[in-house]
């Protein structure tokens, strides 16, 4: 279990690759993004994305599953506030292989909260060639291992 | 059909109202988010969110369908580079009656593509209470309506 404590800047948190597959990127869209280039081979095709991709939101929300597989789920994890920034890069294309990370930026103690810390990732998704699609900066709310003591 | 022309700033577009589900919610949440206040109605009271809530990746991808349908589904939309920042201010609970507006805030013509041209709006969701739940603003892609013509 991974407390406040164990984020310590630096520490790199990497991801399982996921493969994405046409149905579900289709199912997304259909979905919460029923744009062209997002439902149809042949207008992603027509698109500036070059074929079918991917939504946004949906590698996003794959992202957010890597980051849970890979130590959010196994964390004191309190959610998070929000997003500093998304940089959707490059499109993520029917058959891409996306792997990545997250990076522990900085940590600190939350001032009004004294059982929890709170810190900053920069999380970054790539495809099979190495190319980034998918960057963003967020923080996370974490109980702190010697709060969890004292109670 | 709307073009780059028609995003004057202060422009705004109301969303058709959504009610959030509890199926749903935790459909999601098992796919993109599995954390237990996402997933349960008793680890959500017990958690700092109140009650079974929404990831805040739902949330955002409820916004972008109320997006498309509110404007972007019926205009020359190119795409989006990604979001300036997202905030995830109130917790989203089942039941709850979602509705809000993007608001344009500035447009300008791309430097490196005539036919295109950026707007930026504001998209605020808020809650039946009137509370914003989450706040968010993004650059999106339009074409030009007379590059269309001249095209």
């Amino acid at each position: 279990m991974l407390y406040f404590e164990d984020f310590s800047p630096g520490r790199r948190f990497d991801y399982r690759p996921v493969q994405m597959r046409t149905a579900d990127m289709i199912a997304f869209a259909k979905e919460f993004d029923p744009q062209p280039m997002h439902l149809d081979e042949e207008a992603g095709k027509g698109s500036i994305l070059g074929g079918l991709s991917a939504s946004g939101w949906h590698t996003s929300a794959i992202g957010m599953r890597m980051m849970i597989d890979a130590f959010l789920g196994n964390s004191s994890s309190q959610g998070s506030p929000g997003i500093d920034f998304m940089e959707w890069k490059k499109p993520v294309l029917a058959g891409d292989l996306l792997s990545g990370f997250s990076l522990v930026l900085e940590s600190r103690q939350s001032k009004s909260k004294p059982a929890i810390g709170i810190v900053k990732f920069r999380n970054e998704i790539e495809n099979q060639n190495g190319e980034a699609v998918a960057v963003s900066e967020c923080s996370v709310m974490f109980r702190r291992r010697d709060a969890e003591r004292r109670a």
